[in-house]
This record gives C-alpha cells, structure tokens and sequence, in this order.
C-alpha cells in the first residue's frame, strides 16, 4: 500500500475526486478499512472528532446518503446538524451565500452539501472557512459515492485495478455518479466502458477515455464488474412509460447478459434499486451483486472522509 | 418478583407480548422501574449503550412514541437516527426488502420500525440479523404500549393482577393497542372486558377470553380500571360527525359512567385524548386518569427493552 | 462588569427581558462570552449539561432558531430533540395543554417552545415544572433574539450603552424582535428610535419611550446602530408588490442614508436578509453589517441561557 507516516492530507476540501491523488485515494480507502472494522465491534464509536460540529446541508433531499453521513459523525462522537431546503431559509428567498455564511456563524468544522446545482459544493468551499464535502452537485461530482465504490471493489479486486475492466450502464448524460467514479477507476488503473442509448450520452463523451457502446449484450462481453446507474423513475411521466419499457428491455441487466462479462464479474448499483427496469430481480438478489457493500463501505469511506477533514489543523 | 440472578433475557427481537413469559415481562418492567428512577435524576444518562446504533423507521407517523424511543435510546448514551416515509426510499418505489437490507448495511444494533401494515416487524425481524423492536404495525400489535400500560398499573395495582378487571373502551377493531393490551393482562392474571358498538369489533371477539359489552353503563360496573382507545377523528371524514356525535354519546367516559366502576378506579389512555369524544374533560383533568403516568412509563419501558436487546451479545 | 462571586440566577424560566435585572443581563452576557471562546476552540464542547434533555419545541417553524439552539444544548453536551407542529400531536386536534403535558411526562430538563400565539411560553411556564425558553411568541417577545442583538453591540460599544442611540427601522407593529430589543435596549442605557409607515406603527408606540420618525432620513441622522427588521415578504401577496417597491424605495437602508449615521455606526438584522427590499446589497456586504456576528453571538447567548437554567437546580 502506498500509505507511509510520511504521508500527509492537506486537502481543506472533498469537491471531487479529480483533486485526489493516487496516494490520496489509497490512504483515505485504508483509513476507511480500520474503520470498517471499528463498525463491526460491539462498540462501534471513537472519541476522535468530539466537539467537533458537522452539519449536513442536503437542499436536494436525499435521506439516504444524509443518515450514511450521519451515521459516520456520530460513530466519530462529533455533533451533526441536518439542515434541508425547508430548513434554511432558502424557501424564504434568502441566497445560498447568506445562507452559507450563516451556516458558517455557527462555528462548524465541515458541511456536508447536496445541491441540485453544479458548482454549489466549489462555492461554498472558496466562500467559507470550514471543509465542505461534496454530498453530490448537480451532474456534476459525487466523490464520497465513487470512493465508496472503489472501496467495495477493493475488497474483490485488491488494490490493483490495472488490467480490469468495469462498464457503466445507464443514463450516463445526467449522471454525477458516473462522472466521478470514470475519473476514479482511470487513477486506479482500470479501464471503463460506457453503455447507454445515445440520447442519454454527454456530448462530448469521446473525449473521457472509455469505449462507448449503444448495444448492451456487445459492451459486457468481458467485463470484470458492471455498474448500473439508476433510473431515474421519479423524474418521468407517465406519458414515457412506453419508452422506459423499451430502454428496460435492451439496458436492464440480467442474468443472461451477466453471463457474457467475466466469469467472476461483480454488479454495483449506487441504489436504491428500481428492480425490473435498469436491474433484474435475480441480479439484484445474487452474491455478486454488491450493493449492500457499498452500502457499507459508504459509512466507513465517510467516517475516513470527515476524520481527515475534521483533524487536519489539529 | 419473579426476577433473579439465574434469569437471562433469550429474544432477538421484540415483536409482540405474545412471545413473553410472566418472567421476562416481570424482569422487563422491574427494569423500567430502576430506569425510571434514573429519569428523575439531575442527570438523566447511563452509558450502557454508548456506541450502539440505533435506528428509528417510523414509515408510519408517530412523532409521540418516536421521541419516547429517541429519549430513551440517548438516555442510554446510544445513538439514534430517524428515517421515516420520506427519509427512506419507499417513496423512490424501494421496496420494504431493499430499504431494510440497506439500513442492515450500517450496521445498526436495533431498529425500531412502525409501519401500516401487520406483519411488517416480523418480516424484518426474519431478514436481519439485527434486534428489530415493533413500535406498532397496522392492527396487529403494539407490545411497548402494553407494556407500559401494565407498567403504570402495577404503580397503582401492584405486581400482581389477579383479582383485577379492566375495560377496554373504543374501537377495538382497528386497534393494535388493545390486542397486545389484552394478551398481557390476560397472562398478568387480570380479566379483560371489552366494549364497543358491534361493528368496531373484531369478528371472533369471542374467543378471546373476554366479556364483551355493547352498553358502556353494564360494561363498567365494577371494573377497576378503563382504558379508553383513541378514536381515529382524522380518519372520519366531515359526513360522519353526526355518527360520531351519537357514538360519543353512547361511549365517551364520564364521570356519571366512571362512577359505576370500583371506587378506586383508575383510568388510561394512550394519547393523544379527543377530550369530549371518547373521553370526558373531567375525567381527562382527573387524578385517577394515568396517561401521564403512561407518557412517564414509555420512556422508562422503552429503555428497558433498548438496554435488553442492545447488551444481549456483549 | 456587574458579575460577581455574589451573583444568583433566580429564574426558572427566560420569557422576555422584561423579567431580568441589568446584573442579570451583564452576567448572562458575560457568560456568554466565555461560551464564544469554547466555540472558537477546536474542540466545541465542555459536559455542563450532560444528562440534561432539552426539547425544542417549534410549532412555529424557524430552523435557523432550532439549529442555534440544538448547536449550543449539543456543544453543552445535553441532549436535545425537535418536535415541530407535525411532529406533536397538535395536528391530530390535541390541546396544547395536553401536548405541554405530555411533553413535561418525559422529564425534560428545558422546553424551547416557538408559537404564533403571543402567551404560548409563558402558559407553559405557568403549568409546568420544567424551564422554559421563549423562542419566540406571537409579536409578543423574542427575548433571545433582543439578548444576542446587544451580545453583538457590547463587542462595538463595550458594556455601557449610555449615550448611544439605535433606530428600529421597519414592521414595528408586528415584531417581537422590535418589542424585547426596545426593552432591553433602554435597560442598558441606550436611546431608541423607530422609523416606519403609520401603518406599521402599534397604536401606542407613544408610550414606549422611543423618538417615533416616519421619514427614514430624519431618523438615522446621527445613531450609532441601525436594527433594519426584516420584511415578512412571504406574508404579502403578489398583489401588494407595487405597494412593496414604494415601501422599499423610502425605508430601504442604502449607503445613502446610512452615511447620515455617525461615523461609526453598526447596523444589525436578524435575518434572513430581504436584500433589495429592507436593506441594500452594498450594505449587507458592508462590515459596519454584524448580521454575521449576530448569529455567532446566538449560539453563545443561547448557551448561556441554557447553562443557566440547566444548571439552577444544581
């Protein structure tokens, strides 16, 4: 591993995963090891960052990736604080930079933002003091999300991606999740290939350095893990249900279309799962599918994240 | 009482009172008793639980024994996180499965779900290796409020409730905390009478073992103790006052009525009080009224069973 | 300083300023301050209030409030819980008597209550054995607000007000920020105007001792603060807009009017800011602006209080 005691983090920040070096990366999945252990005691809780205040400023609700957060503090015994779009003053016309310096008044160490806007995390972070961690922004980066998925791969793969190839299937156009983790999995060594009807592919997708495929049965010939992005259901309307039963049955991943990639391919999913549509119930069900280890590896990548950010002046 | 030192508290979960023994419910509700001494301390901790995770899944609404869980969760220097309907990813179209395999995934040591359908609690206890707590689902059971509702008669009644009759009030049909309510003072040795018009009870009421009553005035004559169930205003639409006008007049509890009852008769309501409905202003203002003796007792019984299952591995 | 060894706090409860000495202001203000250095700490927190619950109790939603409130119970170390009008049973038709009562029934050391009912706090104070905060009720007092407010002029002033002079300028008529800071203002020495329309002037704004201006450029001529209230604009319907812009263009607080001040002078806002509309961009951005510090000195002003009524019974 390439975590030595001459290594130091001097990040004040996590915007995005393209800010990370290969040794950053590696140091934060180690740390977030010890720390999957520490979640598998009994006691499941360090002193390290008590007193410490974390708040956690979801204006795009997502309960989910907020308790994973969450959950991370407390077992660090800092104080965490939820704040929603209901809950600042957003709704009451205030702007988000006196809402920030608002948030910043109250002394806290990191703030933890999701914001439906690209960029929100990066302004936050050049207006204020205190760490930001980028809890997802817009389409633009979800770092926590891709190192966690790096992490559970770690755990398959061991430390060296070079020579393995992972394919990321689903909306790719308007996914942050999908930008991040393409970023990460280069560093580490891994080649990505991307699959999605054209419409949901960003322009300029040739220029990120993956092989691009429109035809799912083509694109996981080979692959070592498939990454299914979920469908975004709740952003449809009826009217497009013909079509989402169209794109599922040519992108949902099942188990005859599992069987092309490597015999030993793993499935990631960053959940929750829309079963039947991007991903089948027997895929879903089966031990190669890693979505409740990302799940997991989520609270200890956090855990890593905010005990780097939250003891770096101490 | 029936506890000891050879005693040992053998359940994973705590799914309804039908699963106790006389033992256990004697061992759970002494408990209670000593946390209830801690309650009315200056200082109101004991770190019996520190570092456990404890995880609030309250899809359906119920922020009063929500907070009688969350206080007794910190009390015990736990931490505590609360996901409800919105905060899970039901609303997402994840099913029950999914969203309790992913909170598994952090870890928790106990979750507390109360949700609208029967069977909901069993099903997760059967999925998850963590203990599961039922805080109420559908009009299946609610084994903490019995629980503390026999924790506040023993208050008045002492341990031992043979010899005893009590009279269920309301709707009996719908209502989780009259069957749970039932079991438990059946095997505490109390009688059950239960009262209601016929089409709030439940079709084989008969073979409950208890006395059931169509006329309140017959229903209470020497009974000693009446617990009122809350009658469901907001699930009445406006066309039903009238029935409900004629059904109030028929069951509410008055002092007229009380007055049929054992002199020393107490009487109980889980809250929130219709007052006027189901129960009178007088006898909600009176000292033999106990539903803040309940309030009291839900804290002290939730610890106990929070303090049960959370240390039963260590 | 008026704080000495001598020195008792004698209040079971804080429900406007209107109830304190200038000894019992310069003391919690005092401690108010030593709280402002634990929170410039890297380590937030001391265990004064371990073991102590403390609801927060918004029936009236402000979680700017809440969060000031639930930082400084959490860096004393107490636990705290929301509740909000949802969240209490008060929607399910319950009395606020029943839900004070409830909530008392699970041992709380203090209860922060927010109501649109100008009373609300000190109802409860009446019925329960608990501390309560006023959180703010009705127009009636924001004692919190008014104590932070001069936390924030003592670091520009010093602790003697005597001599200096603070317009109000704004809703008057229906504002308990304007109430409790004239009040406590006048307490330490201070002289006190208020600008507004007629229309939001109170009927006996006469008697409050204050120099009453209609027109904003007579009024700053020559204070040494300006407290700009903020403008309810969610309360106003699109149709009173044009009514608005006129209301903007003479009560507005531009670099214009403020140059009439004194030199020095400071101007204040509780928050959140309307800019454009009671105070101009160039003026929120301006450092003479203490918004900021305002909402620094509410965490500390709220710790001391609480401290203080935590730690009476000690």
């Amino acid at each position: 591993m390439n975590t030595d005691n001459r290594y130091l983090w001097n990040h004040k920040d996590l915007l995005d995963v393209s800010q990370l070096s290969k040794e950053d990366v590696h140091h934060l999945l180690n740390l977030a090891q010890s720390f999957q252990e520490i979640n598998n005691r009994p006691v499941k809780k360090v002193p390290t960052l008590k007193g410490k205040t974390i708040i956690l400023f979801f204006v795009e609700n997502s309960t989910r990736t907020k308790t994973s957060f969450d959950v991370a503090g407390k077992r660090l015994s800092a104080d965490t604080f939820s704040l929603g779009k209901s809950g600042s003053s957003i709704n009451k016309g205030e702007s988000l930079k006196d809402t920030a310096l608002t948030l910043q008044a109250m002394n806290p160490d990191i703030i933890v933002i999701r914001h439906s806007s690209s960029g929100a995390a990066q302004y936050l972070a050049d207006l204020l003091p205190c760490s930001i961690v980028n809890g997802g922004d817009g389409w633009h980066a979800h770092p926590t999300q891709a190192l966690l998925d790096s992490y559970a791969l770690r755990q398959v793969w061991g430390t060296d991606f070079s020579g393995k190839t992972l394919l990321i299937l689903g909306d790719i156009e308007h996914s942050r999740v999908a930008r991040s983790n393409i970023y990460l999995l280069h560093l580490l060594g891994a080649r990505v290939r991307l699959c999605a009807p054209r419409t949901l592919l960003p322009r300029h997708v040739t220029q990120w350095g993956c092989e691009v495929f429109s035809d799912l049965d083509e694109a996981v010939r080979g692959v070592d893990a498939v990454m299914c992005l979920r469908l975004q259901l709740e952003r449809q309307e009826a009217g497009l249900l013909p079509m989402l039963t169209e794109y599922s049955r040519r992108y949902c991943l099942t188990p005859e279309r599992l069987a092309k990639a490597a015999p030993d391919a793993c499935v990631l999913h960053p959940g929750p799962m829309n079963r039947g549509w991007e991903i089948s119930d027997e895929i879903a069900d089966d031990p190669r599918c890693l979505v409740l280890n990302q799940v997991s590896a989520g609270v200890a990548v956090r855990m890593a994240i905010l005990y780097l950010l939250g003891t770096r002046n101490d």
